[in-house]
């Protein structure tokens, strides 16, 4: 997704949180920004650097080797949020900081979430990503695991031009966990026994350290001190799980009665994610038998999928999942509480409430 | 505390978990027991086998060294709610286990908490413990220390005693998490700039994790499977969460109005709990400097508790703290959810509404 400075292209992405397809049709800014509760003000404060860090993005992921760039914008390209390096550059902008390192922390940032996405594909086996076929399926997967390291050893030339070893140390950190946990999620990945910690565990390694690295180099490059530091990266932390506790809610419909298109895919995968342990341990033993037949053994039929979403009503399993969303929600708000206020703050307090609501 | 295994002493451990004083009155048990939503079930469940620990308690303490029983009986006589104990018997209870195992292992627990709160004493400074003057006032810093390695000691003798390998590698693991955790505090002790964050992995170290070793230990001597040891794991690990953070709570009133004879310990204390974290994020700058005054500088005035509990009424601070808790106790509860249905079971899902509610 090119872009990012413009109104159409910010009206673009609004919709694009909000789930709607973006038809092109140019609609005035002021009818359609959620003012204090959205996803638009985060998107038009840092719209100027967001288009500097796709600049640089779009260079990164060049190479002479064509498959590289024919991958990496595969993915890049194809609609993915931006939600981590928003964070790294609301982060730095809210200390007012007017330096270039943000925006290639920032591209750091995405290009490691990035090649997180193409190895994982090949690890699930998954044949779709962001509604196309995954890199995987149109190059293989031994070209997705090596452009994906290609991209994490871009990721860290980035960080290091910018010079912060602070930085470095917990990205590379971040990078370190961030396969821990993958490594974690394949002895849990289709074992219904797991426990809540056991998968918030899983979580915390693979989504939240990332969200939790990309809001602490915020004010570490523009040199806040270690209580901004903790904020950001205790925001980050929290964030990211109330972020993977709601996308979780929303495969199986979240708290809305109509299902949209996507929902079923981590069903479908095998995926144990909350919905599933609370509604594994919560059911009888008969229900057990059916999550174990469909997500152990893999054995799924038709009509599986709203049997599966049956249970989760019958067992509150949705909005319990949506519930300890909350929670992490809540202490990200907190987290951030003693940051001088700012327009970035502001937009950073909204976004919690913006993921949480995404479940409705 | 000796005994455990008559009405009388039931009624008075019911009477001690209410934080009423039991003056000898025999009331009938029928009268009092809050069946299905208190501590009565879980306490008259283990009454038996906690006299077997009462005296295996004894009976350890007891040295040639005249230091030692003196100081370890006055902790160990001093009234202590015998819950991590309570939790280990219960958990193997539920699986009919009936060997002598579980009542080393109890022991075993318990004495690695009172070591833990002899040594607490020392780092902390404290005069006062259950209403009465600490070990080390009493005997001395020195003594407290050494006291507290000698309960180690034998609290691993007892569990090699026991000879299993795994409950072994449980509870050394939390004795070295535990040591880990106070280290932890002495860092976060004063600073009122603490994250959430940062509380939680000291609690969860401090306090949390024996509660995990505690439980984990019962499935494990009975002979349970893997996903039965993880149910025990998870349970202990956040009904420890929640216990803690509702003792928070209750250290500044509570939800309720009326405040106790014994609130405030941790604020003379400069403890930072997590209704001072709360208090002190959502304050005004003002507000911060009195916390900073009060906890970190330890300039204490008599009208300072009053301001700090008013402090955290307006942010809310003691209501979301225990919101926070109810979110480890829903957590708890869904660990012990797939366990096979028992009294015990039973007992210790009441366990969790009845940790919560005291704060009302």
């Amino acid at each position: 997704m090119p872009g990012g400075g413009n109104r159409t292209e910010i009206r673009r992405r609004v919709l694009w949180w909000r789930g709607e397809d973006f038809l092109g049709v140019v609609v005035p800014l002021s009818e359609t920004k959620e003012t204090g509760s959205g996803i638009a003000d985060l998107v038009e404060l840092v719209a100027a650097d967001m288009e500097r860090v796709n600049q640089l993005i779009l260079s990164k992921a060049g190479s002479d080797v064509d498959m590289i760039p024919a991958i990496a914008s595969h993915l890049i390209d194809s609609g993915g949020k931006r939600l981590r390096p928003m964070l790294t550059l609301a982060a730095a902008g809210s200390y007012g900081y007017d330096g270039d390192g943000h925006v290639s922390l920032a591209a750091s940032v995405e290009f490691m979430h990035t090649a997180t996405l193409l190895h994982d594909d090949v690890v699930d086996e998954s044949d779709m990503r962001r509604g196309k076929a995954s890199a995987r399926m149109v190059w293989g997967n031994q070209a997705s695991v090596l452009v994906g390291d290609y991209l994490l050893g871009q990721a860290f030339k980035m960080m290091v031009e910018v010079g912060s070893l602070d930085c470095l140390r917990i990205l590379s950190n971040a990078a370190s966990i961030i396969a821990e946990g993958e490594v974690m999620q394949l002895s849990t990945a289709k074992n219904v026994e797991t426990t809540e910690d056991e998968y918030l565990a899983v979580i915390r390694a693979k989504t939240a350290a990332l969200f939790s690295a990309a809001g602490e180099v915020g004010p570490i490059i523009a040199g806040a001190g270690k209580a901004d530091q903790a904020a950001f990266r205790s925001y980050g932390t929290n964030l990211g799980l109330a972020f993977q506790l709601i996308d979780d809610a929303l495969d199986y419909g979240g708290n809305s009665q109509s299902l949209g298109k996507s929902v079923g895919d981590d069903f479908r995968e095998g995926k144990v994610t909350l919905p599933v342990v609370l509604a594994y341990r919560r059911g009888s033993s008969d229900n057990r038998a059916f999550w174990k037949r469909c997500l152990e053994t893999g054995e799924i039929l038709d009509a599986d999928l709203q049997t599966a979403i049956g249970l989760m009503r019958e067992h509150r399993a949705i909005e319990d999942t949506v519930e300890r969303a909350r929670h992490y929600g809540a202490i990200a708000r907190d987290a951030l509480a003693p940051i001088k206020a700012t327009p970035q703050k502001q937009a950073l307090l909204d976004l919690v409430d913006f993921c949480i609501r995404r479940a409705y």
